[in-house]
């Protein structure tokens, strides 16, 4: 059997960190990637990423998708360049008319029917049509606030609330995250950004909060969220970030799903570089009431880089082996790390 | 569309626990109970349980499985009669072949490709010539030790080592348990029954392993495990079992899969009665080494008796909708709770 053919578009943190570790796996190769930003464009990978060539045929990026991706050049397209399903949607299509598959890291497409149900049902027939599949995913949404959530419920008789609690460190993060999370802003500026919507925050609550819902028969009539700034009283320094006390160090995302005018699923999800530094230690913490109470925590948060990278690749096997359509980690066997030869999960 | 017709084959603890569960869901109704106790055949199932029957038709608890269970009587059997494949073989043969689809809860039918792969080729060859499915689970094996792992490796890009410890309490359980448990017996007398191979301990080890095992692509070598007492220092008391000071409060089973020489899946799990008595605090633990580290705690442990009831009734769409064969928690969606009507969660 060949090896399991894989193109990368969007070539930043994400897309280069699925390519790593794609480059050591069994059973897979990269025959294509994607990428228009000048420092990349016309590079070969393998010195791209500082990884040994050995007798691989060079990847050189390409800025023109037609070139990297035509009629059954891959088995699958793994796309990183967008949040929302709008801004995602015409690259998928294209893929998907190419007959290939795609996993995308746009948060909104880990539940495009969330907000955008129309788009949701066009890549459902488009994926059909040409036999194929298509599923958004990542560590969240995708799992940790999701799928995660969901699958805790399994073992409970009755569900009366969920409570979802993400507290993570921006600290690994680069430039954009800084930028997009208000890092560093003075409180008057990031108050005058998010009542301009030029506030990224996290991307996500509404198709997480859906995917709970719609996974244990609730019916949600309402979803709200906020966003508001974690102000730190000391100087805070990371990597790529720093927030003078009385200033920014991140954003504190909250959002709730109502239940016949209850809010029944809670989402609480406080991001800042360098936590620590005021006493906030992170963790992923999931808290169901109900028959019987289920109380989880992963002390220290799953690495949300490492893990969307990872749950992305992760996917490969499931995706290229379901029914064509467009496909949420809901219909999906549960993610599983690759440990042997990649071929090995493929049905045939 | 008409409810979900269930039908029940052992009506003890398990049993009659999701029956109880079943009668408070929308969309599923129960149209048989099978159990050869003499203090239950005869019986209707709502006196039996205490439950109002309303306007539903009187469920006689029956011992002869042919007049429960007949040619497309029911959508699925719950079966909750047996711990071993070999035992469970005869019934879910007799059930698939009647054409209606089975949930298992005996714990090596979790993932019988483990001990018996004879019998779990057979019972895939029944269930496929008779177009139905059949899946073992319950809380461990099922989840907590096994597809709860499996999923937090989803986000990992490199595995190197699992453990899996469930520390859980015998507490609420009564004096079948107590037996199979060794509650109250002497140092000695436990050692004899390890040596005769009549101590139960806890079923699923193997399985267990085996499923992490192949769901990431790790070729086991060697699988060992271990029984040992758990010594109680004081008296304890539960409302069904006793261990003087001195004696047995339970039983500390081990166990351990090898890939390549190293032992590389650690399995931990003692049970006994009022742990807190002597310091220990319940919980279910996952800790995997490799890129990220996840560390996982559930405290206290979710409740054996609840989450096995819970597991096996919230499978039943998913097996209905399932492909023939036989399945396991590795190949179905993630295990959700049901709080709609059921047949919403139906495939058309």
């Amino acid at each position: 059997m060949e090896k399991v053919k894989v193109a990368i578009w969007g070539f930043g943190a994400m897309g280069s960190g699925m390519a790593k570790m794609l480059l050591n796996k069994k059973g897979v190769e990269i025959v294509g990637v994607c990428d228009i930003s000048e420092k990349r464009v016309g590079k070969d990978i393998y010195e791209f990423l500082g990884v040994e060539r050995g007798d691989r045929k060079p990847v050189i990026i390409n800025s023109n998708i037609e070139e990297v991706v035509n009629e059954k050049s891959c088995d699958i397209v793994l796309t990183a360049t967008d949040s929302f399903t709008k801004g995602a949607f015409p690259k998928i299509k294209y893929c998907l008319e190419q007959k290939v598959n795609v996993i995308s890291t746009a948060e909104e497409m880990s539940y495009p029917q969330a907000q955008n149900p129309e788009l949701a049902a066009e890549l459902d027939k488009i994926a059909k049509e040409n036999g194929v599949t298509v599923l958004g995913t990542g560590i969240n949404p995708g799992l940790i606030m999701d799928l995660l959530v969901v699958c805790l419920t399994g073992c409970m008789i009755d569900v009366e609330h969920i409570e979802a609690k993400r507290v993570n460190s921006l600290s690994p993060f680069g430039h954009t995250v800084m930028e997009e999370q208000g890092v560093g802003l003075t409180v008057e500026e990031f108050n005058k950004r998010v009542k301009d919507g030029t506030m990224a925050g996290h991307v996500g609550f509404a198709e997480s909060v859906q995917m709970i819902a719609d996974a244990i028969g609730w019916k949600i009539d309402k979803f709200e969220q906020q966003m508001k700034p974690i102000v730190t009283k000391v100087d805070r320094k990371s990597p790529h970030g720093f927030a003078a006390a009385g200033d920014v160090a991140g954003v504190n995302m909250t959002g709730q799903g109502y239940v016949n005018g209850e809010a029944k699923i809670d989402m609480v999800h406080p991001q800042q570089i360098e936590p620590e530094m005021e006493g906030t230690y992170t963790g992923d913490y999931i808290n169901i009431k109900g028959t019987p109470e289920v109380n989880m925590a992963i002390k220290p948060e799953v690495e949300g880089g490492l893990g969307t990278i990872a749950m992305c690749v992760n996917m490969i096997p499931h995706v290229i082996n379901a029914s064509p359509g467009l496909k949420t980690m809901l219909d999906l066997p549960v993610p599983r790390a690759i440990m042997g030869d990649m071929r090995d999960f493929i049905e045939r």
